[in-house]
């Protein structure tokens, strides 16, 4: 395909994003992966993970869990796992290379894995943060405001999980709210709950009702975060949930969360051995429970403030920690998630625009399959920023067109063109130039090319502001994209049901 | 070395900073280097460059230069001259791979070429920036304001050359200004003037008077940037500096300023061939005059905004065309010149922060040897922002602690602590945290990592601010280093006698 056939893929996707139906494909990396670690460095690694899961094992606090990994060879002792490597190896083998999530327009099905590059909205935040507003708890309005800012996003692939934490809803109920409002406001494919195992278990039925029981299990509709308690440790309640997901086969990720110097050691090395042994184990269950299930090699890494305790993203530490668990992965065949527009900052300033791609280049370099966090993450992920998620949605822009690397055609080398043009002259009207212009440059929306005198008469605003434009614009033109009825009406219903049984029961949290 | 030995080096220039005089050596990236381009792609990019040399050919506007090529074995006719492969690659070929420049304190001479990475502070801004003035014509003040910014940088190792352009002063004699300024208030390494010939040869007048004349043709003390005035075309002004700079063995940096679609055709592969031609058939002059003078292979290429003709930075296909021409210059054996801390922002916010380091992180991945423009630039490189610069810096140093990759010792694997820590503890008490806290992640200064109470009760200050704050403790605690008496004496005297001797010549600019 020319660079110019991609470009006008990319124009019609902004033109269709107007109209509130837009699309581009995830990106398909086939440029160099960059490899930071000599295949040394990964033994290494690899290695000393091996020495953490046979000699200080991990702990699982589920009796049921214990049982399988039991049942399937690993030693168990008291809430304590141990595990050699040719049992880890063996299950880890099991797991898909890649596979595909469903989304209920099927145009925007994702394959996770391979050379493919899916980006999700930020993830978990309990605040929201705009310029008119500041910073506030965030609310199911803020999550369905979310939901529609990444179905607009012609650079967002998937609609999420938790776009944020609708903090004025029941917490028993909340996740019945976010299903039901990532079905409704968008066609993108989707997360499962994991704040109970029976919570994951009606995502199951949701998704069951949306794509039916049978299609679900040939390809997963739910993708679900399952978040190691680091250091070495899955806790009751996602082990509860990776029960029912692996026995659904639907998809998860197992992520290790490890702030090096906090719940892991002071140096890179030694956190990503740790991280490594942690996936592996949750991904070794998972594949015992349900040989097949598709799961993702999670790793969220980045470090503290050594001095005040403070967890900072965007650090040189975090870039490096990224491309070598990317290699990890890629070691032991399993998609790779990681990355996203980290920051520490409180709001869409020079210091989280400077950290969001500080993170993001290697996010992509690292060839990084499922990319959570992929817009309007701020303050340490304490918080969802609008505005920062259009800017950031600019950045997911360019990146798709770096992604496409080089045209080295007859075309692009355009020797028509400097046939044309003497010495000293300029390409403008040259065919070639009348050819391209079109397609020819990623333009961003958000970012100001004006002169400086042109930029005064228009108020003079920054980033901030036109992007705090840009927010209102999408959202008084979001277009709900169509559902059948009786789906609608099934859902409706399975959740109505659902809010008067949950009522009842006695609240665990 | 261990990392916490680099980390003590580093958190010393810290505090050395804080007494005025800092320092990090350059760069040594000893990671992989990211190769766009497979090897067949470089000689697509060669071959047509090859083209355009041959069959299409360079201007040269100074009949001495068409004449040292002639007799050299160019095909010259009327202005335009015509070279095929083997001239090109043997002279290119006569270039040194890598060369020492001189500083006035030898411990700041810096090595060009090879696995290191120097930076360089923004050049050729006629506008100034900051938060309480806003932007402005640029006053000497101002450019010796920068120059001592950069001085006090641990992360910058050269001093530049026109770090903004003093409007205040006569273009006449500006360069005298520029250059005594540099020596005065900075003893790093700088560059030479290219307004003129005899400017030029002013600029290598005073660098005999700091270094000796001797001295200066064993290894330079000058680095001067020689701009193509692009497309294929060298014009008098620059072709007088490279005769006065090549004859006294003096470093220049031959750099095509090429915006695609301008003047380049609107295609990455066509601009990077015509770069390259250009490039390579001014290196070739420089070795022609004076073989083995020191130069490197430059690179100034980003886009403009097709629609309106504006000029854009720090876009993908800038990013893409970073990486191959990069490529190209290590294809011949060449120091490399590229990147920067590029915008098009008008002020330091979140867009000038995402821009400079979308093309920064390629900048040091494709190791880049020099890299002008490091710290400062805003607005296409009309102004040098205060603020900028350090933010700029800032990211610098990171990028310091990016490349020195990761530590595979067995202490950063640190499988002591990870006995010490039970299933859900935390490594703050462990020994190894206790061994390594001091030193172990890298800590930015101008970015924050406080809560957001704590940031609230500090103010709310977003970057900008801080940066405005640090800008002004730094120049207020700057200290001058010390310069020879006689040398200062020497400088005082050459200046007022050349500016004497100015005002009596016709001004023919």
């Amino acid at each position: 395909m020319t660079e110019a056939t991609d470009r006008r893929r990319e124009r019609r996707a902004r033109q269709a994003n107007a109209a509130g139906a837009a699309r581009m494909r995830p990106i398909s990396y086939d440029l160099p992966v960059y490899e930071l670690l000599r295949p040394e460095g990964v033994q290494r690694v690899h290695d000393m993970s091996m020495r953490i899961l046979g000699e200080l094992g991990i702990d699982f606090y589920d009796e049921e869990a214990r049982q399988i990994l039991k049942d399937h060879g690993a030693d168990v002792r008291g809430e304590t796992v141990f595990f050699d490597e040719q049992l880890i190896l063996k299950y880890a083998g099991m797991a898909p290379r890649q596979f595909t999530q469903l989304a209920r327009n099927p145009q925007n099905n994702v394959t996770i894995g391979g050379n493919q590059i899916v980006f999700a909205p930020v993830y978990g935040c309990p605040f929201v943060q705009d310029l008119d507003r500041g910073r506030r708890e965030a609310t199911l309005a803020d999550f369905q405001n979310f939901v529609k800012l990444a179905y607009m996003s012609p650079y967002i692939h998937h609609s999420g999980g938790t776009v944020v934490e609708p903090t004025d809803e029941p917490v028993a109920t909340r996740h019945l709210d976010m299903l039901l409002s990532h079905i409704s406001y968008s066609d993108k494919a989707f997360m499962g709950s994991v704040t109970a195992g029976k919570n994951a278990a009606d995502s199951v039925a949701m998704a069951e009702i949306v794509f039916g029981a049978d299609a679900i299990r040939e390809h997963p509709a739910l993708l679900s975060l399952i978040n190691v308690s680091s250091p070495r440790r899955f806790d009751d309640r996602m082990l509860s949930c990776i029960k029912v997901y692996a026995r659904a086969r639907q998809a998860m990720i197992i992520t290790p969360f490890i702030l090096a110097g906090a719940m892991g050691p002071t140096s890179i090395a030694g956190t990503v051995a740790q991280l490594n042994a942690e996936a592996l184990a949750g991904i070794a269950l998972c594949q015992m429970i349900s040989p097949g299930t598709p799961v993702i090699y999670g790793s969220f890494l980045s470090t503290i403030d050594l001095q005040s305790g403070a967890p900072t993203f965007g650090t040189p530490e975090s870039q490096v920690a990224l491309y070598i668990s990317a290699q990890m992965a890629r070691h032991y065949g399993l998609p790779f998630r990681g990355g996203g527009t980290f920051s520490s900052s409180k709001l869409p300033d020079a210091q989280a625009g400077y950290e969001s791609i500080m993170v993001m280049i290697p996010t992509i370099m690292a060839r990084t399959n499922f990319v959570l966090h992929a817009a309007g993450w701020l303050e340490n992920g304490l918080v969802s920023g609008y505005e920062k998620f259009v800017l950031d949605c600019e950045i997911l822009g360019m990146l798709h067109t770096w992604a496409k690397g080089v045209d080295l055609s007859d075309e692009a080398f355009a020797f028509d063109a400097f046939q044309e043009v003497p010495p000293g002259g300029h390409f403008l009207g040259t065919g070639h130039t009348m050819r391209h212009f079109r397609d020819a440059f990623y333009r961003a929306e958000l970012f100001d090319y004006n002169s400086a005198e042109q930029w005064e008469l228009n108020g003079a605003p920054d980033s901030y502001a036109r992007a705090n434009a840009k927010v209102k614009q999408l959202l008084a033109s979001y277009e709900q994209p169509a559902l059948d009825q009786g789906t609608a009406q099934a859902l409706r219903e399975f959740v109505a049901r659902r809010k008067a049984a949950i009522a009842l029961e006695p609240h665990d949290f």
